[in-house]
């Protein structure tokens, strides 16, 4: 169970002005709506600052625009109705997202290997690493200092996991990948795993094409659960620095991401598909093979990419949701839009 | 491999009307077009009534419209043409899904805890319970009694699965997620990873916010294989009763979904999304983030539904397939239509 | 590390015509723009002939046509830049394909079964087989001469590995599942789960339909990681030979796949949908269920096949990207679509 802290500590840490009382004990994280005393809230979003009249946590952090103690009526007037202690702070969300590992409720590792782990002999293995139970570590693996490989885990021969990892249950990391410092890796993920790369015979069948590059990923990555990264089939697949990838992304062989890109539940790049930096694919977006995107692009929802994006900005695809019985006569026209737009075309001629 | 059972046995159980021979031994279910002596089939669907004549089913589950007796030549005269012994009932494949369970391949569990499992001196397993191989349980858990925890699974400290749970090999259930009672989960799935939750930095970097919530499922429960439930960020993710979840699901983080609905592959949930009771998405229909669906819709295969829906009923979106020369010339229409709509207008007005 | 081999040992191996010096020793494979000497590169896209000039392999396959001598300015000539050792074959890629595996990092397997593995004393396991840390195989499985079994990976009872397959770690493989020889299955994939089979009870709620049918898979097939083969619900799921199928695919129960198809990340197949032989699923194409899809059909990345098709050729669905604030103005026009072709009717008709 997470320990408590004091507001004040709390203060400090976020660098926070604090008005109210510094003493008070706080043990939960919650929101405005669902705090009791006790708990730490947060004001991120203007359409929620009418419950801070009703609030019950013991402290709240807030904008500066929300914190304003008169009662004037205008935009900061709210909070004179929250009676706890406030925290200042210019970005209250990012407030609470760096206050939220003091309440996380992950159990903390303890260092050492668990007697049913099976570690190759050669293997390296860092100062203060915690490896569970049944954990396998193949021939030459080099595990970096503080790193946490969970129950069921296996990390494959001559493969690197950086210092700090933290890889949960039943992960599977094939040979030759290196990751980057401070890489977290949700269960059931598979890193490295053959891309698919297969040469049509020409006699109808398919020839494999094995798959000899590897995998390298940055630091301050994290990878959530069943996404798969293939290693490349010449050179490496590769992820940059500070990328979050959701559940069950799909990363195929020789894709590059940039920096600090992000990837929601079910997006994915074919092969060889390329992103800058700061990209965000959000669910189901999907770029496919060959492909480029420029920095600072937004997909939106199951977008799909299928040319290369040039310009900075925000793409989209997909048709809106309607009902069924109306989507039925809508849809069927979509097959006569080229016809719809020439006979159009021709009365605008007449 | 399945016992056998007499007709008498399950016209028993099922409280259907027997005619014919109660002592028939039945060692198998099948189609009408696949059966063989020794087998029940049913008829279901009314596209398959002609395949009565020449079933060799042992006995066949029909509903009375399709068991008349007569050979006038309405809809119940197939029946007539098939000789062998006939269970009456009003749904017969509700009859068929509730004997199917007597004829199931799956090994029968041995209660025990295989000398390989690793189990926390601190985890509370109940009486009857089943730990596979190499399954690992960690501090302070729970297994409730009678379930059966497959080979390389594992549950994480704190976290209880209810009565009779069935939990395939290589689950991984994180800390502090509560199963309710006769919850399955087939293997490769994951309840409880981190949500996807970052807030931006304001340097361009994503700052992790820790996921300090948890994942509740109530009783009755499947999840099927390579299938993610995130656990919530502050707050838990829930999931009610009666709820059935296909393969490859995403369930984001403080999702939350009501009774009996069914959730078909790749189908998905973003953060803070809820369903009512009733709900069925088919395959890969998804609902993006804080959005909420009411009771009884449907939406069919690949639906998006990116804004609340407050009347039951069956929702769509997607283009209709084509062959991909006729998809070219109207595809590029789409992204032409606000011109075609407005010049349209321009020529309805003169 | 792979190990180094003649020019000639490799042209003989493909069948090539060699223009060089077959002694040189060839260590890697690469592209031709980084390929360094000691490897060997490869021209299979037209578009990258001008690469040939600077590339620094120590020998590359061509196509007869860019292996010409001449320099007289027509399309072969841009080999004659190529200073190195040149392997001639009709088709380079496939000669890539072939010559891939003799290149291959993947540790070699040796045989034997690891101490920590937990083999059911009633399995047959053939000869030569590899069975890694902590795999589990249960009551009477066969994994046949040559296998390879990863680290965690499970086998349930009475299912069947063929020879000389190589299942990685973590995989799942249900009770009466039949593989054929040369099957690989990636990491995190789960074969013969439940297929999703749930009656209505006609008071709300979803009665389980027990799948007691079983998976059946051909030889030469791989599977990706992540991906899913539901065991059917009476009688079997069943993939051909020579089957390709990348990661995170779904394969619902009692789909029928021909031989040779091809199924790229999250494609998939509803309940007893059917491909037939050569069949390419492109990138989240998927098939609802029922349908059937004959020979040599492809289907386009993202499309929905919701209709059976009967000729051979490509098909596609979906809208193109665009610029977010297009999109939004074309996206509404779609719900009007139906209004807008009765409307230029109208227009047409006056």
């Amino acid at each position: 169970m997470p320990e408590d802290y004091s507001v004040a500590e709390i203060a400090a840490f976020l660098g926070a002005e604090l008005r109210g009382d510094g003493a008070l004990r706080i043990s939960g994280l919650n929101t405005l709506k669902n705090a009791e005393p006790g708990e730490l809230a947060f004001l991120a979003n203007e359409k929620y600052a009418s419950q801070l009249g009703s609030c019950n946590a013991s402290a709240v952090i807030l904008a500066p625009k929300h914190s304003a103690t008169d009662n004037s009526g205008d935009e900061g007037s709210n909070a004179t109705q929250y009676k706890g202690t406030v925290l200042i702070l210019d970005n209250p969300y990012l407030g609470y997202a760096r206050i939220s590992q003091w309440f996380d409720r992950a159990p903390k590792a303890v260092a050492g290997i668990h007697p049913s782990a099976v570690i190759a002999t050669s293997a390296s293995i860092g100062a203060s690493v915690t490896i569970a139970a049944n954990a396998v570590v193949e021939a030459n693996a080099v595990i970096g200092a503080g790193s946490y490989l969970g129950a069921g885990s296996f990390v494959g021969a001559r493969s690197v996991v950086g210092a700090n990892a933290r890889i949960s249950a039943n992960v599977a990391i094939y040979h030759d990948v290196i990751l980057g410092s401070d890489v977290t890796i949700h269960s059931g993920s598979v890193i490295g795993a053959d891309g698919f790369g297969f040469a049509p015979d020409g006699a109808g069948q398919w020839q494999k094409i094995y798959q000899i590059g590897g995998v390298e990923i940055g630091d301050n990555v994290e990878i959530g659960a069943c996404s798969t990264i293939d290693r490349g089939a010449l050179g490496n697949t590769s992820i940059g620095n500070g990328v979050i990838i959701d559940n069950h992304v799909q990363i195929a062989h020789n894709a590059v991401i940039g920096n600090n890109c992000a990837l929601a539940a079910y997006s994915g790049l074919a092969g060889s598909a390329t992103l800058g930096n700061n990209v965000t694919l959000a669910g189901d977006a999907c770029v496919v093979g060959h492909v480029t995107v420029c920095d600072n692009v937004q997909v939106t929802a199951r977008g799909l990419v299928t040319k290369s994006i040039t310009e900075p900005g925000s793409y989209s695809s997909g048709m809106p949701l309607m009902e069924t019985r109306e989507w039925r006569k809508n849809a069927v026209r979509v097959t006569q839009l080229d016809s719809i737009a020439r006979r159009l075309k021709e009365l605008e001629k007449n």
